[in-house]
């Protein structure tokens, strides 16, 4: 007997003839004498209609009330989950956020969870109680409702299964697990059998939308053994059918030297915004940042350009869209303190990465990147570089181009084109 | 300074524009110097999509997660007023149910409040912070999330209005105030200034779909005064533009004897059962009613026809369209146990009524009503009589005309059309 925790994807969860199919995957792992818990995200498109009506509400809405309002997608699915489970004879209830508690910071909007009360969660499923818990949602120490950010559902799951102690995390998604690249940008993309946490952490933090990063990042450090998979695909007796993601260890050496890079991610989801004439003294970039961090609002990529003769400098970061309107409110708010000239801002770009943990022990994946790009004439707007992962900023309209580009470059297409 | 209850119906909340318009009324209000708590619906046809959801999952299902589903609709709704009042200017934040909490007992989907804890509330109202409460939804002893019952929303105003001693319940609907019947049905129909709690408890009832039963009554018990007016009119500087709701006594002598018939209502929601070779011995009926009252379900209009020669009987009844499935399923299980011959049931059937204070005074109400269908060829179903009502069951497709017919033979006819 294992205990498990699943978690859909709101591609799975679009519709009650899902739900169902969900339900029926459930009853099969509780078949095999497991403890489940689920972990439900919103059905797909949901979200967007909820964030939709706050911003349409006020450009500048009140993070609490955004998240009472977005949290209801994921009680939604929860109710209707353990309803389809009690109509296949599987004993089941939902847990809300508020109810089990999940406890997190008061962050509103991108909240983090801080601690989860699961002795009720234990007894439940140990009398054979099917768990159902909304993603994405928790309360904070005021009593509030708060939600952890797009995506939160991955977080919720990896930290109920560490909470838990599960001995594996399911995330049951629209892809069979993690590919060199989205196969629906690039046919010939791969599958692979095993990332480590620390791939995965750069795949998902650049946009490869099969995890949520902050969910890989708690997954590698409370030591969950999470697996990808699809909730589309024919159930197997095959324990493992997706993508294992793994530590280091368990990765081959043979392996780490042969891959040179494991994959391509495309994030479309930034904003570059551009100060000019920041003053070039100590401390001036500190100050564009800190108001930054204050308002919670993530910072990526940043590049300083060489001061002009001036004395200034101009300094282009990227923030995620969703909190653009956010980011120029504080930016200007804070003009006489930093000191800047203008503020411009640009949706119309996206980042392009190339991953892999081969990378630090080779060189010139950079520039094969660079000449690969400027091949096909795409205009490279900002670099930034880890020890595992290249990124570039590039305009929108290049993005699937750039990707495909890349994938050949680094020889990652499969031999042929996948089967349909 | 006054303390105001204001509630707004789902047609008043569809949409941000109109939540917009919602949020400057409140404002409105505040700026009289009074303190305001606004209840809210979901919007216009949100709760029906989850409702639908919830039978769609199962039409036996769990009423303890149809809760968890059908309380969204509001959550989300008083989220998003919040931010469109703060948006104006005006301090608010949103209470949820479980938040304040609004206690209730663990009938769900048709829970009774029981208790409100108001010290929060009475606090940020004093502090000059609109409360934003979703309306139709409570939390149970056990902690889990109850709703009300449809219409629900009008009991939590009326509730939260006793709670806070409030001056006034403003109910605002997308109707101006109680007509004598639906002006949709009938273009002709008044507009009344006074109606008694009495009466406004049989058209609510009834389905005059102004305000729900409950909270009429509720209203009665703790003597709140309610106002009910449309929230599309232009806001009036007359304290009370709608039609108030009052006691007895504050209904002149000469208005009761003038006044026969104050109007005529019209519900839709009822769907007929009649079980057929029922034994004719004591306690037979008992044991029909007293498994459906155990599982919460509403029986209206009883008819019990004369025995056969057999012994045994036929009897017909009403419960709410949305209890069918359930009471069928209930009376099923105890066919044994109540011994009869067959089950059969009708939605297609409405149920037609007449309603007046003066009623009481009168002869010949029901005559009329009976002379005035017959001459339609309408064919009575069932008749069901109280002090200050008549209602008849009758085939739904002539709902309209019944009502049309009894509006004009009861002298209720506005001399000349209302103009748009």
């Amino acid at each position: 007997m294992a205990r498990i925790v699943m978690k859909f994807g709101g591609t799975s969860m679009a519709g009650i003839e899902r739900i169902r199919n969900v339900a029926e995957r459930v009853k099969r792992e509780t078949e095999r004498g497991n403890e489940v818990a689920v972990v439900v995200s919103a059905m797909a498109g949901d979200t967007d209609r909820l964030v939709n009506f706050c911003r349409e509400a006020s450009s500048l809405y009140d993070p609490r009330e955004y998240d009472v309002v977005v949290a209801t997608g994921e009680q939604v699915t929860s109710g209707l989950l353990a309803i389809a489970l009690q109509s296949l004879g599987v004993k089941a209830r939902s847990w809300l956020g508020w109810q089990l508690p999940i406890r997190t910071n008061d962050a509103h909007a991108s909240a983090r969870i801080q601690d989860i009360d699961t002795e009720a969660l234990i007894a439940a499923m140990a009398a054979g109680e099917v768990a159902v818990i909304p993603g994405f949602q928790g309360m904070a120490e005021s009593g509030r409702v708060t939600t952890l950010g797009r995506g939160g559902s991955d977080t919720s799951a990896v930290a109920i299964a560490a909470a838990v102690k599960a001995d594996r995390c399911d995330i049951y998604t629209d892809v069979d697990g993690v590919y060199t690249t989205d196969p629906r940008i690039v046919p010939r993309a791969r599958k692979l059998a095993k990332v480590t946490y620390e791939e995965m952490l750069e795949l998902a933090s650049v946009g490869a939308k099969v995890l949520q990063t902050r969910s890989v990042g708690l997954a590698m450090k409370e030591g969950v053994r999470v697996q990808v998979l699809s909730s589309f695909d024919a159930p197997t007796d095959d324990e493992t059918p997706g993508t294992m993601i793994v530590g280091d260890n368990e990765i081959e050496e043979s392996e780490m030297e042969r891959q040179r890079i494991t994959g391509i991610a495309l994030d479309k989801n930034e904003a570059k915004i551009t100060l000019t004439e920041v003053p070039d003294r100590p401390g001036a970039v500190a100050s564009i940042f800190a108001p930054l961090a204050d308002a919670n609002i993530n910072v990526d990529v940043i590049v300083q350009n060489i001061a002009h003769d001036t004395g200034s400098t101009d300094v282009t970061f990227t923030v995620p869209g969703a909190e653009l309107a956010r980011a120029i409110d504080v930016l200007e708010k804070a003009q006489g303190s930093i000191g800047y000239g203008n503020l411009r801002h640009d949706t119309k770009i996206c980042k392009v990465s190339v991953v892999g943990v081969g990378m630090r022990s080779h060189a010139g994946v950079a520039s094969t990147m660079f000449t690969a790009l400027a091949g096909r004439g795409i205009n490279i707007q900002a670099i930034a570089t880890s020890e595992i992962k290249v990124s570039v900023l590039i305009e929108e309209d290049y993005a699937e181009l750039a990707v495909r580009v890349l994938h050949t470059a680094y020889g990652l297409d499969a031999p042929e084109a996948l089967e349909a």
